[in-house]
């Protein structure tokens, strides 16, 4: 294990967002008309990504079926590598997401989606690769090199692309506008507060047992808070939607437990959040709530602050304080949140 | 807690599996005529559950995607319920999944997708239920009542009439009639030898993180073990597509981790899963491997046979002997397998 300072590379990553998400929205809103043109006859979006990549489809999903209503849905990449099943869709846009561009599985089921009659755009960090070469269109996200493990900027990077296309796709294009141009000072104030934070790093530290939660637009967050915690400090963390948690992992919940609860702070689901963590503190957890409107934080043991950011684009700065817990609690741990053992930086699903 | 004998009502409903899905069977195929009525204009499955019904959902994807060459992807309840999206799904057949069809979360997403256009099916083990009234066509299994909590006569009818359906709206129905013919049989010929199910639960009796995985078509095998092994064990149990593992969670595996690995006799999954074991045993974990061909069985630590039947229809058979393994190791437990604390048997998302 190394040593290290109080400053890592994945810490100064972070704090690069602000600066990543506005070059990325600057770089990708010119690309708009291109947007539409490539999904002009398209009335289905279909995402291809994995792990964090995949949370951001998450968002993306129901950000399209919320807020454009066009049907959406999160390939399923073994039925192109492994099945090679040929399906029309003719109807589709393919949306990849990449950080790398270089993922394997998802280059092949790009290419798939393609010889299936989808037009494809694929949402990666390098405009050089594979990927970006092989798409009808390329939307490059400006993350900048990221060297840390664990993606931070790229992955806010890529929700900002997400937004930013799924929006051009609705019969009113520029609608979210608005709020997105808040997110990166947004962000900024949420690293500058980092509110709850030190004290979210406190109740996790000596815990063995955590579980997230979310639901809808912050369902991806939800998991890729989990994903986070679990390969930066390297305890098994499970995400569950709050649908799923109420379907029989509750059941299970007891004292000892930490839940992890992500919400907005308006929207349809603050209420249902606010009564899980009720529950759930009822049950003996101890609950860690990460933004969320004063009810919610009052039914949390330690409330950390998010973003004062509509539900649709909330998904942009709630994460940041998650990443900051997680980088804080890596280092508590004596782990280096940089580079967590067993995983590389192209990740690569079928050993080659 | 309650005490009981060494025959739990689960292991009855276990062994009437036979029956009910041959029952299942006989009932839903004279009705192919009507699901292709009814899918007639539908290019594209949605698929609409939760929790164990979720699980045969799964299976139900990957079959149309991979058997029948026709897009599939599940719902997400909450744009309905939550946030009441208009979505264009006139090309779109709704199959909403629930043993009770009392589930409102579920009726209410069926009413949803009839409102956006679709045609609805409903696979309900209760013709009189909310759900069948409401559907264009009602599936209804043949499971007879399903007294325990924990679902298993329920679900394998299910996935009977999930690959019936699906069947049927391929371009040559009646391809799966021979294998799905021969599953009754095979069902019973592993209730009879249990093989390795006794070694499997000796492995699981003391442990403390469970694993369970699997990929394509035996994906939802996996999620449904997790599921049923948490649920009525009461310990967290992780369900984890092969692609999700190996990229994160798989750097948390360690010495004491047991994990679960499902795979079918044949199709192209074997190689992998069995790299998988390999993989995993390297890192210190045991393996419990679940069907598989002779290399699969030889990379496991416990072997425990799953069905003679081919990939595509496997499902119905490999969950059963986790069902035994689930259901024993309950009672090595103390636990009653029947009523799993803070789960009831119609579920509901949303508290009242």
């Amino acid at each position: 294990m190394t040593t290290h300072g109080p400053t890592s590379t994945m810490a100064r990553e972070i704090a690069e967002q602000p600066v990543a998400i506005a070059a990325t929205f600057d770089a990708l809103r010119p690309l708009r008309v291109q947007m539409r043109d490539v999904a002009a006859r398209a009335h289905r979006v279909l995402f291809v990504a994995r792990g964090s990549s995949d949370n951001a489809a998450v968002y993306g999903r129901y950000l399209c079926e919320v807020h454009t209503g066009v049907p959406a849905a999160l390939a399923a990449p073994s039925v192109a590598t492994h099945y090679r099943s040929s399906l029309d869709l003719s109807d589709t846009v393919a949306v990849s997401i990449s950080q790398s561009g270089r993922t394997e599985e998802i280059v092949e089921t790009q290419a798939w989606a393609a010889d299936c009659g989808a037009r494809t755009i694929a949402i990666t960090n390098d405009g050089a690769s594979p990927l970006a070469d092989a798409a009808d269109l390329a939307l490059v996200t400006r993350a900048g090199d990221e060297r840390a493990v664990p993606a931070t900027k790229s992955y806010t990077a890529q929700l900002a692309a997400v937004a930013v296309l799924v929006d051009a796709l609705g019969v009113r294009p520029g609608r979210l506008d608005d709020q997105l141009a808040a997110v990166p000072e947004e962000v900024a104030r949420l690293l500058g507060k980092a509110e709850g934070v030190d004290a979210a790093v406190e109740q996790l530290v000596d815990v063995e047992q955590i579980l997230v939660s979310g639901r809808g637009i912050v369902y991806g967050t939800a998991l890729e808070v989990a994903l986070k915690l679990e390969e930066t400090c390297l305890d098994p963390v499970r995400g569950l939607s709050y649908a799923d948690l109420r379907h029989g992992p509750i059941a299970v919940v007891e004292r000892g437990l930490v839940a992890v609860l992500a919400t907005a702070r308006d929207g349809p689901m603050v209420d249902g959040m606010t009564e899980l963590a009720h529950d759930l503190a009822r049950r003996g957890a101890t609950i860690v709530g990460l933004g969320g409107d004063d009810g919610f934080a009052a039914a949390c043991d330690t409330a950390v602050a998010g973003p004062r950011l509509p539900e649709a684009v909330a998904p942009l700065g709630l994460i940041v304080p998650a990443q900051l817990i997680v980088e804080t609690l890596a280092r508590r741990r004596g782990l280096d949140p940089d580079a967590p053992r067993g995983l590389s930086k192209v990740t690569q699903t079928d050993p080659g």
